[in-house]
């Protein structure tokens, strides 16, 4: 049994590497790299994946999910910019993929062990990323 | 090859447990034990996986699906009080998850063991899960 | 100029008049009649026209706007039965016309009359009433 | 009879004057002030009304609706910071409103007088806002 | 007060003019005038308004707005070939905005002359036209 | 980790085998079987498994898989007839499923084996397939 919470964020991002020339960075990550940056509405299913407790009926309480990813995901990067505002992207282009590993990894280090772990990450309605670790 | 088709049914229900007192009850599933019941719209998809008849190019008839939803599924749930009209909740506290196992049951049971059965089910935009039994 | 905020609110209800036999309200309500009630994910879009606030570009902030849909309309009907719990439906049937009419007019009374107010309420992804006063 | 072209873009934007105190900025568009900038993929929709070409049975080649909106939209805004990359923004808050009332003003001056304009933007999937000159 | 009742229906369809040269309905219908032609899913949203009836607090019962839909327009035009199945388009070009002008005829002259009537029907989820009459 | 990529394309079929007679495809496929033939807006998720690369931060450009999706799928089925126009359907009913195999052949071909690939295909909002090979 798994189970899915939705959630919303909008960032600013700009994709490059500080190590690259701008040449090669244009050559890569095109109009993403526009050193002014542009921004995404992100959506962000949480999938958590355990036996139903049969004193509940629950595999979690999705009030916790909502908690924990407003905790550790919509308070951290909700109306930021990625690359200046987050440590997380001090070092670490932010491409749908990575954000992805990160999110995975702030919402693993809070989720009881006992469950499986699985994200989706929609940077625009035809663009998206999914991750289990 | 798996195939997928989706409906959707009206339903009251809340959530707790007869064994519980009301403080329990309400420490554990808040605004959801409201003893007089609040609502949603189920959405349903029903994935089967099989494989492709090479006689019709399906891997089972859609219409054989949707009928089979229509029967099992929706003439028995919508409309309805999940807790005080549905036989299958008379004891089993009406999580979505709890849902998703009775529809999965309901659905394998009438299903040629050949095929394998999934389903998700939205209880809202944001909340929904995932059984495969 | 015309800004929308969308929220949802999840509730139960029950479509009869107890003015009616059961005969007539069965015949008119149909299986929206059921006594014991069934339920619905309820999506309000709020539109308020108004000009331009040169100072902030705004036509009214959404924040505002989101605030007052809490206090005026989620806080009251979600997780909510209708009929039951909500003083407004004690002696109206909770048809999505009637509900629209409600929310329409708890708002109206909270905005400023310098602006419009105008909503759409989906009972359904298939049924939906539009309301301006 | 009103036909109607959808599209998107993706852009930063910060929502601040500047000719007003931090402290005023913050007060009034609180976190949507972040001077690091944050985004939104933006969904335009473009109503135009007229009468039905009685050689065709268009109103207008929606065709012709997608490349004005291509020319006169993303090509524009697209992958951009709308307070740093776009003239039009210069010394104008780019809030929803007023980026709707420079697109409805780009559009208008290259379509044909015989037809009126009216224009919806998402800036989030529960905020939009709708113009028409 | 406008309530609203959703639909779809799936058809094959081209755009040409009998009365054109193949040059010319390329030159003007493009890839929409393949001989053989292609299709879309339809959406069609019916909107009726009128006063709420204080005795059901309908505007109309929108099962009835359903059976009017099916018989009028889903029964005619589901699964079928405009251009070659439907007498409607023998001598119309099957535009989104001429199928919208059939449809609203088709449905004028069933629904009471008390309501006012209105459609949208999408031909895409990006095209999209607007007709009351 | 999996990314995606979205598109659409719209299509006419009808599903018939040329060996059967009149009656079987009529039993067998219904008004699926219409000889003038209906249409479709068929949405196509890629799905591309692999691993990130450091230097990029991608899985895989999606701009690379935009284009291969244009060139293999919607350049040959987008407002096509499937079963006149397409020769991967002369001998093959365009059932979703058989058109989802095809799809994922002609992209499989053309993708570096380092990387797993499956589908997702909707017929209509209610009806969708998932295939990976």
């Amino acid at each position: 049994m798994r189970v899915c919470r939705r959630a919303t964020f909008n960032a600013a991002h700009r994709l490059f590497r500080k190590d690259w020339s701008d040449e090669k960075n244009n050559a890569v990550f095109g109009k993403c790299n526009n050193p002014n940056f542009h921004g995404h509405n992100y959506v962000l299913e949480v999938w958590i994946e355990g036996a139903i407790d049969p004193a509940t009926g629950y595999v979690i309480d999705l009030k916790i999910v909502k908690d924990l990813i407003k905790n550790e995901i919509t308070d951290r990067f909700d109306h930021k910019n990625l690359n200046l505002d987050c440590k997380e992207f001090l070092n670490l282009n932010p491409t749908a993929e990575n954000i992805a590993v990160v999110c995975w990894d702030l919402l693993r280090s809070k989720l009881d062990t006992k469950y499986e772990l699985s994200i989706k990450l929609w940077e625009t309605e035809n663009n998206l990323v999914e991750y289990n670790g």
